[in-house]
């Protein structure tokens, strides 16, 4: 047998969705969404270069675009999160990228500390935006952008889901958006979507005060630096990025 | 800042934890798995070469070993699912590789139909299996395995789960299991883990019969293929994989 059947839903023109990596973001945050979108879409993996990036569970995944090959015109420009997001903060030509990106997408998106970035290129200027729990606080250091503790949050063009595995819900709900009801509420059975977590502590309000507080430890480091750099990033410019 | 704080919870001896690639694996069934238990492990990701693997929707996986160079011990063999199962079924070396590493494993497990692949190489004789809906008759057709409808089955070391998004219920469980229910909780709050599907159309019978028999023909010539296979190779032979 020489062919691998995979069932083909990209309708006579494929959504063209594109996604931001970053060494150190988080696989899983890119794999929800991806695994509900890529059926129907063309994917492009962005970075500077086609150099394999490392996340930051020690997968590597391959670009297949660079900030200057990628298509001009997407449906979705998508942004994960994770513990590089700190890094790509400080990383002009990442921030170059999604502004210009951005304002030509369809929709643009992000999940967990991928708001962040989203925020510091001048995207979520007057929006709404969930993002991790942990980083509402950096979040809300950019200007104009309204954090809101909910699982997705759709305002107007803009669709961004909390941590991780939030991912999910997030993109069968920009897929509903995308392809109507029906397509992602199959999307839904063929990913067997019927979560059933062992544990009650996905939030810190299930998870208690001493877990959160051990969870908090475990990112201390990584939550100061955070704070630190968007404050330095937003008194360092008064206004969004010069020159796009 | 030329560092990036990503917490570091392994332990002295970090799980030595080994994942099967192939084409057309899924990516989202290695992703939610890896994201529970990569951050206690060092992550193996297995295959014949170390050319990078296309998952079926579309995004590039970098192999870290061979089926000659992975380690020999690993604390997790886990095995991914997808639609190219059924071309991974017919490639003898992989099936090889899994019957011995799932020898010497401390516990051998999957995702989705990746549990076809663990009972092709013989490694559920004996043992209750979960996998994705669509695919227990395929599963069953193995000597000696029992489908169960779960989530989640743990029978002895075989932790098998049920399709795509079952990992990462999987992942929590089996942290559980490795690493003890306070890691577990608090890994599954790291991963902000409190599921808010936006609809309710997870499994065959929550969906409905129209939904479901519109997947399945979606399916159908991978399901089709998926049986002839299963049914040669179980007719070709009448016992486990020879002079391993």
């Amino acid at each position: 047998m020489d062919t691998i059947s995979v069932p083909d839903f990209r309708e006579q023109s494929p959504l063209q969705l594109g996604i931001l990596l970053y060494p150190h973001m988080t696989l899983l945050d890119l794999a929800g969404p991806q695994a509900t979108l890529g059926f129907h879409s063309t994917t492009h993996l962005i970075s500077d270069s086609l150099d394999p990036v490392l996340t930051d569970s020690g997968v590597s995944l391959l670009p297949t675009v660079t900030f200057e090959t990628c298509p001009e015109d997407l449906d979705v420009l998508f942004v994960p999160g994770g513990f590089g997001t700190n890094r790509a903060l400080q990383q002009e030509n990442v921030l170059r990228f999604l502004a210009k990106a951005g304002k030509r997408a369809r929709f643009v998106t992000s999940v967990c500390s991928g708001s962040v970035l989203l925020a510091a290129a001048g995207l979520l200027d007057g929006y709404k935006a969930a993002t991790h729990w942990a980083v509402y606080e950096q979040l809300e250091t950019f200007p104009g952008v309204t954090g809101v503790h909910e699982r997705v949050v759709a305002d107007r063009n803009r669709f961004t889901g909390g941590g991780v595995t939030a991912g999910i819900d997030f993109g069968l709900t920009l897929l509903a958006a995308l392809r109507g009801e029906e397509t992602a509420k199959m999307t839904q059975l063929m990913m067997e979507y019927d979560p059933k977590p062992p544990f009650n502590t996905g939030t810190p309000a299930t998870a208690g005060p001493q877990l959160t507080a051990m969870a908090e430890a475990a990112m201390q480091v990584s939550l100061d630096e955070g704070l630190t750099i968007a404050r330095d990033l937003t008194e360092s410019r008064m206004q969004p990025l010069p020159a796009l």
